[in-house]
Order: structure tokens, then sequence, then C-alpha cells
């Protein structure tokens, strides 16, 4: 707490987050603690550091995959079985509001650094732990990556097209979305902490944010007892919901009431669509999905995705167009929101990254980050900082 | 403030948030603030409520789907354009930490709600807003579903097979996201306000926080030139990390290091692919990702997948199958983490749902909620309370 903040403003200015993780659920917590204001100082191991350092791709051999998961972030390398590296690390506890780790379970109390050790020492820092599947239970010490826990957490069987090949949600989700609930029960223990002056640990298990985020197909299997499989492009209860195809390529069109079909069936210049008795109700629609799509798909081939959604914009239709990763970089609104940040790395140059989704009143949201650290990088500062400290 | 806590313990006890969201983004959001412990009291509109009321399956008449995000919050059905259900509202404000609401930007504007006149007369008040594209920017205005933001915000482009059909991430990604940077928003503006005693407003946009999601995918175009595109069921920058085929099914086998390579190769009864020159580096072994499935295929087509994670648990390498949900909810972990959680609804009966993934010291993690209101069933208890704050 009594290290200089983060040159970032945010709700969460003042704080200081010592970060242990490597690679993507914790450093993606630790990257929205900083986005929000704090100050996160990476602990790295001497040599080697965070694993990400060595995924490509490359920018003058330092990883742009990096870069953008730790901008904003100090290192420091620190060899956590040397005497002389633990009483660094204990000083920077020290100073800490926050320790984020997301090693195995097990790790930790290895170190001498378990919950039980981390509290009664300093009892008012907040233990955050990321891990494959939560510090209990019968797989609490297996290790498990991204797909491992797309796979087992059910997100897989929904997604792709019926009697086809798994497919894998194209980002990592089972990361991020376990970066995320870390983040999100880390500041409610902020808060917290603010009432009752102690830390506490937040246990977070990917397996267990991917079942969190199974959302309706829970009660689908539960209240029917049919097992929900994969669907394409369509949502599973509502219709039309899907992707369709263009003269040009796809258009998605979402009506979530029966006035919005309406509006749709009339733009398409079939407004008899609305009255015809395989469609004229939202679960009647649902029921001849497979029948929409095949009538839908041929009125919206006649024209390309761009004068569709011309049209139905104009209408207020909920639609648009399966954007790739540079479309969705050149998107006129993702600009106007601040979605593409960027750093000016003094090894690497200018990266471009995805920015901060928070948006808060009265807290800068600006496009420029600082430079993700090399490894050891604030050692000199951070040692000067903390001798300032002592004395 | 002053209303009575939640029954459920958690960081955020004693924090009252009123709830104006409907369907998903906003509910998801609200849900994860009741499972920290906040009171949440949804305000609906009459005759109507919250349109997933409306959305099966129903269990009784009473929708499952409504159940699921709604379990352990209150109702109370206000016209917000009459003066009397207006006073009622404000009376909920006098007493509220958290508003919440989900509507196109514009709406609590024109309902005398917006932020600037709240900030004057509540302060204190926390106002969080989840849009389709945010409350700035060209498309602020328009409507959005969770496909619409899928398709646009990049995931969909990612999700899939090459040359393949569009697929949409199986869960509701554009609307889930959404939800929970809003509840780690307001977490952290809780924390701020601790400080300050002044209420922000958090402006979450989905769009933006499926760009957010993007990961690699950013940093894999901006460094390469190269346009991601989907890939299946595999990783698109570490190999071997996918899904192949067994006997029986499916095998998910994530190896994120050398050494792990080097010990699937070992259990596959083939060591010598350790030192073959198409996969002896991980470099290599992305470059030649396609031969490595067609020879790991083969190898993994000699047993069940249940066999396979015998062999490979036993040697610690990360690995898991393609759960359906059935198979999700039998799943010993999940049980373990109190991850399936269910209520005894008085119309629906027993409802089983996704549970809380943020899992705290100190807080009680049972698996037992609060049934879902009906509309408008807390009435007479909130008009009750407020008469006693007013008297």
């Amino acid at each position: 707490m009594a290290l200089a903040p983060s040159e970032r403003g945010g709700p969460l200015t003042g704080i200081t987050v010592i970060d242990l993780t490597r690679v993507l659920a914790g450093p993606y917590c630790t990257l929205m603690l900083a986005e929000l204001g704090a100050r996160v100082i990476k602990v790295e191991e001497p040599g080697v550091g965070d694993i990400s350092r060595s995924i490509g791709p490359f920018l003058n051999g330092k990883s742009a995959y990096f870069i953008s998961l730790n901008r904003d972030k100090e290192s420091i390398a620190l060899n956590l079985k040397l005497d002389a590296d633990r009483a660094i690390f204990e000083q920077l506890l020290d100073q800490a509001d926050v320790l984020v780790e997301n090693f195995r379970p097990g790790t930790m109390e290895k170190l001498g650094y378990g919950w039980e050790t981390l509290h009664k020492r300093w009892p008012a820092l907040i233990f955050a732990a990321a891990s494959g599947f939560g510090q209990t239970g019968p797989y609490a010490k297996r290790p498990a990556y991204d797909m491992v826990v797309q796979g087992m957490g059910g997100v897989m069987s929904l997604t792709g097209h019926p009697g086809g090949p798994p497919t894998r949600v194209g980002s990592s989700i089972g990361d991020l979305a376990a970066g995320m609930f870390a983040a999100a029960g880390i500041n409610a223990s902020l808060f917290e902490r603010s009432r009752t002056g102690r830390g506490v640990m937040v246990d977070i298990g990917m397996l267990d944010a991917q079942v969190a985020l199974l959302e309706n197909a829970i009660v689908r299997y539960t209240a029917t007892g049919n097992v929900p499989g994969p669907l394409g492009a369509r949502h599973p209860s509502i219709a039309p919901f899907a992707a369709f195809t263009s003269k040009d390529g796809h258009i998605i069109v979402a009506c979530g009431t029966n006035k919005a079909f309406l509006d749709l069936a009339d733009a398409l210049g079939t407004p008899e669509l609305g009255r015809d008795p395989r469609f004229d109700t939202p679960t009647i629609r649902v029921e001849n999905v497979d029948q929409l799509q095949i009538v839908l798909d041929d009125l919206f081939a006649t024209r390309t995705t761009a004068e569709w959604l011309v049209i139905l914009e104009a209408r207020g239709l909920p639609c648009g167009p399966i954007n790739d990763v540079a479309q969705v970089m050149a998107d006129p609104q993702v600009a106007a929101r601040n979605m593409i940040v960027h750093t000016e790395d003094p090894v690497a140059g200018h990266v471009q990254m995805g920015g901060n989704p928070i948006k808060i009143s009265g807290h800068p949201d600006g496009t420029l980050r600082r430079h993700a650290p090399n490894l050891d990088e604030n050692r000199e500062a951070l040692l000067a900082e903390l001798a300032m400290q002592a004395g």
C-alpha cells in the first residue's frame, strides 16, 4: 500500500498487486486489475520468466503475446527457493494489498507461502489463486490448460455443428473466464477489506468458471431431460437468431420479439411470412427452425451483406456482419470506444492490443499503455523503493 | 444500505442493488452480485416483467431459464412512467448502493433517470449500464443481441472449422462476458466509493467485451499481418493442444511444454516421435500441426478415451474428455466444488443451475438458493420496509 501508485488512474489506484502468474488465466486477471488502476508487480523466475515470453508471434525477439497480456506491469526476477530472494519477496508482500498466483495447488505450500502462513503474517493481504480445478476436490492436483476445461466443462459439446467434428471456442475462454471471475472476486474482497480490515483467499477453478458459463444449457437439460448438442450458428430457443447466407457472405439477424420478426418479414419483402402457420409464433418458429433457415437463406441470398445491413438497421433490427480480426480493428465503433490500445515497446516497437471494456466515469480511458517489462526490468527501482520504505 | 441484508453471506453483504435488467447480460451481472452476498431487488414492468419469464423451458408454467438467472433476487413491479411508482422507485434508490440496467442507451434519460440526474440526487449511488455497444460511439443507439456481437466482435471468425459454415460459441458469451465485466467494474467501484464516498457510472458495451476477449488473435494479426481464421479444435500457437479421435470418441491433450510432448510420445508407446525432425521442437510442431494430428489420431484410435485418460493422467499430462452437459453434471469434481446448485421453487419445484465460481474464504458456499421471485412477489414486504425507513 505504501509503494507509489500506478501512473494509470482508476478505482484501484493505490492498490499494489504482487503477481506470480504465468501465461493466461492469472495474467489476464492482473491485466484487468492494472486496467482498473492497480500497480502490478510481476515476480518471475530468473532466466526464464513468464512462459508466455517464449510464445510467438515475436517482434524483434520479444513476444507480442506476452506484451499484450503484461503491458502496464513491472517485473522483478526472484528465485523463491533462495533466502535472499525470499526476503525481497516478503518485503514486497509487506507493501502489497493483493497476491495472485496460478500455480498448481500445493505449490505455494511447498514454497512456504500457503494461505494459512500468508494470512497469519499478512492478515490484510488478499490472496487469489487461479488453478485448473480449484484448491479442493478430487482433481485439485491435476494440471489443466484452456482446452482441457473447455472440453470437460461442456462448452465444446454446445459449440460446432450437429454431427460435425469437435470445435473449440476460438478464444481461450477456459483461461479468460477464470481470470475475469478472479478479478471480480478480488475487487469484491478489496471492498470487504475496507470494512473488516482483513484479507481473504479467493479460490478460482477454471472448470468451475466453465460450468458457470453454461447458461441455459443446464436448465434445458434438467428441465427437459434432453442433452443439449451443438447448434451451429443459431440460438437454442429463439428463432430467427442465427447466421444466414447473403449474396457475398453471411449476416447475423436476431429477432428477440415477435414484432421484430414481423418487421424482418416486411424488410425482406415477404410480409406473408409473419402469417405463415409454420412461423407465426415464437414457439413454432423454434420448432420449424430448419425450414425457417432455408426460407431466410433464400431471401438473404438476393443481396450482399452490406446491402442488407443498411435495410435492417434502418428498421432498428438487431443485425450484423461476421467480422474477422482485421475488420474488428477497422470498425469505427471499436475505435470510438478505445478498444484497440497500443504500447511503444523499446524492443518490439509499436504493438496494438485489446483495450479495457470496463469504462468508469471520472477515470482516464486513453489508448496508450506503458510497455510490458523485460524480465527483471524494474529490479533496481523496486529495491530502491523498498529500501526507502525500510529506512 | 439501510435495507435488510441478503440472507446469503459474502463480501457484498449489506449492499443493495436495484436491478432494472432483462434477459441476460444484466441479470447475469446481478446474479454474480447476489452470489457475492448483495441483496438484489428486480424492478420489473407490470404485467410482463423480465422478458426471460417468457423463454422456455417451463416447469409448471414458470420459466426454468428465468429461475436460473434470478434465484436469490426479489421482485417488485413498477411502471416508471407513473408518478406513484416513480416515488417507490426513488425510495428504493434512497436505500440503494448500486443501480444496474441494460436498456438501449437513451432509455434512462427518457425516464428522467440519466446518469447526470441520478448522480446529482444520489451522489453515492453506483450506476452500471450494460448495452450492446456502450453509451458512446456511432453504434450506441443500435440494438444488439448476443449473436450480433459474437459476429461483429470477431470470436465467430475464430470459431469453427476452416472452410466450414459460421459457428456460434455455444453459450451466450456475448451477453455473459458483458455481465462479468460489469460485475468486476461495480465491485471495483464499491471499493473506490469506500475511499471517496462518491458513486460513479460503469459503462459496459457487449461489443467492447468481445474485443477484450480476442486474446492472442489481435497480436497474431498485427504482428504478422495474417488474419486469424477458425482452427477447429486446436490451439493456434501450441501443438499438440487439440482434440484427437479415440476408439470411442475424442480426447483432448494439451502439451504446453516440450517435456510434456516427450512424455506424451512415451505414453503413446512411440518415444521416437520426440526425436522426429517434423516434431522435435515446439515451433516445428506448430508448422507441421496437420501431420502431427494424423499421427496422433492414429495412435489414439487404438484405445478408448477412458483408457487413455488413465494412462495420461498417471503421467500428469493435461488431458480430458469432451463432456456433454449430463456428463458435466455427473462429474465428481463439479459436485465437490458445489458448482451445481438448486432451488426449491414454490411453482416450478426442484430446479438445478450452475453455481458460484468465486469461492472466498470465510463465506458460505452451499448448494441451496432462495427461489426466483414471481413477478411483484416481494411488493408488500418491500413497501413495509420502505415505510419503516421513512417513519
